[in-house]
């Protein structure tokens, strides 16, 4: 960057690089936790129809409140998550990145601090930080990466924070947030909204509940979602959240207007449709994942048990070595900068098996121990 | 709002409402300068072919850095503006709206200023001002909306800003700006980050040179545009600028990754490589213009010559009563919340009779006189 420009740039942007994974052309990708399986053929050809149908009315503005969309996202909700939505609870942007941003301009900016708990999920400080809200990086166990709820409301009453970023399942770590953190969370800090990343909620296992379910006692929280993961749509870019009608209201005030395309629109729309078939690959992605933590383990390693369509495990030397060495045997998966650790997305059997076998074949010269520590 | 939220949300939203033009369903709506003209099927049987092709891989993120996309749009400029850039000069958005929101998030924020010339675009300050950026309503000519090199050196000097906001041609106004204007502008406010917006370039007279030309030579200028209006894709979602490769690295420190997503990247790029087509209508419309200024000239009101797509109007008593006039008679308009004027897109033929038709009806009660000032 030239002299002059760097000066003209913000000062707290200076000298930093931006946010991104690798994009590698490789086999194996099991780096940014998509899904490996392609969008099925009769989601193509519903989406295609839909599509095709609209494209000549394009010359015109999108719906600026996408409210068919919305009336989508309802359903949804309500039948796969057991909890009834009204439209004007439900707002979408282009991937859960624009909803959090929308959270942060709404209820951050300078002066306002917003806390979360590393390691989650990176965009959280970088969205924050860019907005100019101050980002306090609470912390969790150095071991289980757990939070408790003694830690959580400690913390929370030092910080007295605008903003609070949850994330269940945690993104690096996997695991799922017990309810008591977020209702402890609420009480602890009692000025903050309190934002519940749920990007990775159809993947927890049996018996996990959705923090969905807390909206309707609790009009401080907001719960955010993403059709990337198990919509297997990470390329269509749609993230929704659910909160109160006022805090929509709010969102309202800061959203560009028309941000969310006729096409995008659309296409969440019929994927939502179609959510009983789109679906169907969470619980193949959920057997290798379960898969990933039993064999790591029988390997010596330490994975995380997971909620999530990743499993992020520790006992490595060096783990960027052994991200290095994965690269060279055709598998991408995502150094997040925690030492000792990775994290590895579940894909197809295959693609499982492809990374087990490379891990297997590493673990000797990579693995932590006394002489290698 | 609940009281509650109400404390929550940050201080200077408060009170504030949504932007956005009414989004009415009326037989004519020539309101928001979109195009009156669908995509034409040829364009539509290419993207939609495209479209299809790529669904089943959206489970994969898209390209961050949408290469191809810049790419296309570096050959229309080349080819139709006449103005030779490469990829990494190129940058694009969901919409203008969201370009801009990236450079006022790199080069304003908090403690910085940016300078604009009303009436203009009206997100320029509703983007700066939610970005926290301080908002200096400088002003134009009070008659002829003109900005000259006189007023607009004294305006800069006296301001300083860090960023300038211009628009060529002018959106209420509808003039393209001198390039004396901008050029001076540059000197004038020697640490400003200078964007002309250059939404209805396609629209101007004959002769009117693009600022894309001064590129070359001033690194601190960028020039905005979009595919909304002269490629009839306002519901696409896609808006660009071109600036100095430094600047676009900036851009790449504050954009969400992945911000355009794989549909919007293809629509897109596939009617760039269509452009002669979309662009045919282009000529009609200018001509539809070109009659709406001649016509309101001979009923006795007061039109602003145009270069865009639209022609602002004064010589009304009351602007807000014609308004509603109007759309009692199935025409919308835009009431830009300026005294005795409105703005009318120009639309096809059929519609431009409408609304001519309408306000000859009008005139006789409506037009501003000694009687009814």
């Amino acid at each position: 960057m030239s002299e002059m420009i760097e000066q003209l740039l913000r000062p707290e942007l200076r000298g930093r690089t931006p946010y991104g994974a690798p994009q590698l052309d490789v086999d194996v990708q099991l780096n940014t936790n998509e899904s490996s399986y392609p969008v099925p053929d009769e989601v193509v050809r519903a989406v295609s129809a839909a599509l095709h149908e609209e494209l000549s009315g394009l010359n015109r503005y999108p719906d600026r409140e996408f409210t068919a969309l919305r009336e989508a996202l309802r359903d949804y909700l309500a039948k796969h998550a057991g909890v009834s939505f009204r439209p004007e609870q439900l707002w979408a942007g282009n991937g859960s990145n624009e909803v959090l941003q929308h959270l942060v301009q709404a209820f951050g900016g300078p002066g306002r601090t917003a806390l979360g708990f590393t390691p989650a999920y990176s965009m959280h400080p970088i969205i924050t930080e860019t907005l100019g809200t101050r980002w306090v990086d609470g912390q969790r166990d150095a071991q289980t990466f757990d939070l408790t709820v003694e830690s959580a409301v400690e913390q929370a009453r030092e910080v007295d924070p605008h903003l609070v970023f949850l994330c269940s399942p945690n993104n690096p770590t996997g695991s799922a947030l017990p309810f008591e953190v977020i209702e402890a969370m609420l009480e602890a800090a009692p000025r903050a909204l309190v934002v519940v990343d749920e990007a990775y909620a159809e993947f927890a296992r049996p018996g996990t509940p959705t923090a969905l379910s807390l909206l309707a006692d609790h009009p401080r929280l907001v719960v955010t979602r993403t059709m990337s993961k198990a919509f297997t749509l990470a390329g269509g870019r749609l993230g929704y959240l659910a909160a109160g009608p006022d805090i929509i209201d709010a969102l309202r005030l800061v959203r560009l207007p028309y941000h969310l395309s006729t096409p995008t629109q659309t296409l969440a729309r019929i994927a939502l449709e179609h959510a009983d078939l789109l679906l169907t690959t969470v619980e193949a992605i959920k057997e290798q994942r379960d898969r990933i933590v039993t064999e790591l383990t029988e390997l010596g390693l330490a994975p995380v048990p997971s909620d999530a369509n990743f499993v992020f495990f520790g006992g490595l030397a060096d783990a960027p070595a052994t991200w290095q060495a994965l690269l060279e045997d055709g598998v991408l998966v995502r150094d997040v900068g925690i030492a000792h650790h990775l994290r590895v997305t579940a894909g197809t059997p295959q693609e499982t098996s492809r990374f087990l076998a490379a891990m297997a074949r590493l673990v000797p010269a990579h693995m932590m121990t006394k002489e290698n520590p």
